[in-house]
């Protein structure tokens, strides 16, 4: 009896073990951490990125606190098409705006915006996007902001599916956050898009804290309301675009470390794949490609796909990627399904 | 047997148990783990503070994703006089960088900095300190610059103590940084110096990562060197001036978040110290006042000690902690110790 009690302390023991190791290294079970990914080679590489970064027995082994990988968001993580979210919201604050600010309605852009005219603000120039962006997301505290954005996101419905943007998130990306992370790596959001307005829901949708989130920056100034109270301004100032260089030039401003994976999906991730690319070791990086008009969306105009102004992939980028040896993710041939509100 | 053999195993399970709940709770065991401060205000404020941010019985809980504390770097955690650590680099720099840029022998400010007169570089106006800075900080990649502080860290000297500045960290911060940590708090510095630089050194000094170092930043360019390869250059541009106002801009701009705790010495953390007092719940802000001039320095002009240029600590700032209920440690009064090489 002795003996057997003996053998289940030491049984007890050795599990525990197992388990505080599996713990620390982030080793995984046997469950597929990637099951909306169809079986190859861009799973495969996933796969084999981490295996050979967390394996202290391998010669490309990564320390934890360097394990950094970064994420463009629209269009990699979750749909970008016909409109980048954050553009609806600018759009739909005109709206909300022009009820005080009357002069909104004599004037373009704002004028066309408040036309409803779909295919006429589609056709705004880059400029007007940016001026509509600079007023509607300046002259209110940051949480005034946040509350507005967060009130948004729950009435705001995509105009195909009729559902939430926030429903909208790729499932196959999200297993890769969480494979990451379980694997510790550090996971970054690295958008293009307005980094306060990413930062309102990333942490709900991605598991990805406001800390975490890198974007474009617009200003704020500190001040102190009439009660004296100190607060944080937003200002229609653009203090850092992060597109194209700006990613790497941010990535070293936010972060400080070169990352060692990064997914994107158009030109404004191309200098993020290739500082990442450049240090030694492992290196993933990976371009997600829109070729799935049934479950989603195609365009290139990259491999014969149409042609887009929202999060293009031009043929040259793809050249790059099978020169550079980067992972071009096919919606269609490499996921099994895209939303996982899909059976 | 099988009795006694049961017992054992529920002792086994509650013991771990009871470890398990200590590390998800960050509870402490008995030791002091603030054993460089004398019993005293200060010390219990800060006890007092981290208890009812980590009881989940306490109405004043914070959860651990928005446990942050940001802590200034020059004057809070390490020695500042008789000139921050940062510029004693860059005289250093202009004296490398006179061998080739031989203009630098018949041009101010590098003419007196080359002149070794200690007296006329201790009077050079900030004008001048922002022109060396800028030529001694740029032209060469974040991974040049990287080595070379790195390097120059482990030959510099203090004037006074003849150690080197990596060993200058005050003790008692250090068991504060710790202490937060070890109670779930994530852990920033946010400096008005130079955040590349601080960013060489700050994990090893501090267990801070540079992704949580926080400070004044200048431009990098992305670009591609004569071989093709993509490289980051640091250039003579001031992007953030991490002081005053710009310390709660950048803490909201770097984390997103307001600190539940500040940490600072001199007027240019007082915005940063406002801005988390203006949070609701528990918030902890703490001015470390230099009053101790055998053990470090003493300088105010506060409460009647000697003025100075670096890191001053004038008495509106010493009433506005009185006025606002900040806490003023008293490296005298509060700290048995000051540096980790004192016996």
């Amino acid at each position: 009896m002795l003996i057997r009690c003996r053998r289940v302390l030491t049984v007890l023991a050795v599990l525990s073990l197992v388990s505080l190791t599996g713990q620390a290294f982030g080793q995984q079970d046997n469950t597929d951490p990637l099951p909306s990914w169809k079986e190859g080679p861009a799973k495969q590489a996933i796969r084999e990125f981490v295996r050979v970064t967390t394996d202290r027995a391998s010669p490309k082994y990564v320390s934890p606190e360097q394990r950094i990988a970064t994420f463009d968001q629209d269009g990699t993580l979750w749909v970008e098409h016909p409109m980048y979210t954050q553009v609806m919201y600018c759009l739909h604050r005109v709206g909300v705006l022009a009820k005080k600010k009357l002069e909104f309605w004599k004037r373009e852009p704002f004028k066309t915006v408040l036309s409803g005219d779909r295919r006429a603000i589609a056709k705004l120039p880059p400029k007007d996007l940016e001026e509509i962006a600079a007023a509607t997301l300046s002259g209110i505290t940051v949480e005034e902001f946040n509350a507005d954005v967060r009130q948004w996101l729950t009435t705001a419905k995509h105009p195909r599916w009729k559902r939430p943007y926030t429903e909208l998130t790729y499932l196959p990306m999200r297993e890769v956050l969480s494979y990451f992370r379980a694997n510790g790596f550090k996971t970054y959001i690295v958008t293009g898009g307005g980094q306060d307005f990413v930062r309102v829901y990333a942490e709900q949708l991605y598991g990805i804290p406001p800390e975490q989130v890198v974007g474009s920056v617009g200003g704020t100034k500190f001040g102190y309301a009439k009660d004296g109270r100190p607060i944080l301004i937003k200002e229609p100032k653009l203090l850092l675009n992060d597109n194209n260089a700006g990613k790497p030039e941010s990535i070293h401003m936010m972060i400080g470390r070169r990352p060692y994976a990064a997914f994107g999906n158009s030109p404004g991730d191309r200098q993020m794949l290739e500082y990442t690319g450049a240090g030694d070791g492992a290196r993933l990086m990976m371009l997600v490609f829109h070729d799935d008009v049934k479950h989603e969306y195609a365009y290139g105009p990259a491999q014969g796909l149409p042609n887009t102004k929202v999060g293009t992939f031009p043929q040259a980028l793809y050249d790059e990627a099978v020169q550079r040896g980067w992972s071009v993710i096919s919606m269609k041939n490499d996921w099994k399904r895209v939303f996982s509100f899909e059976k």
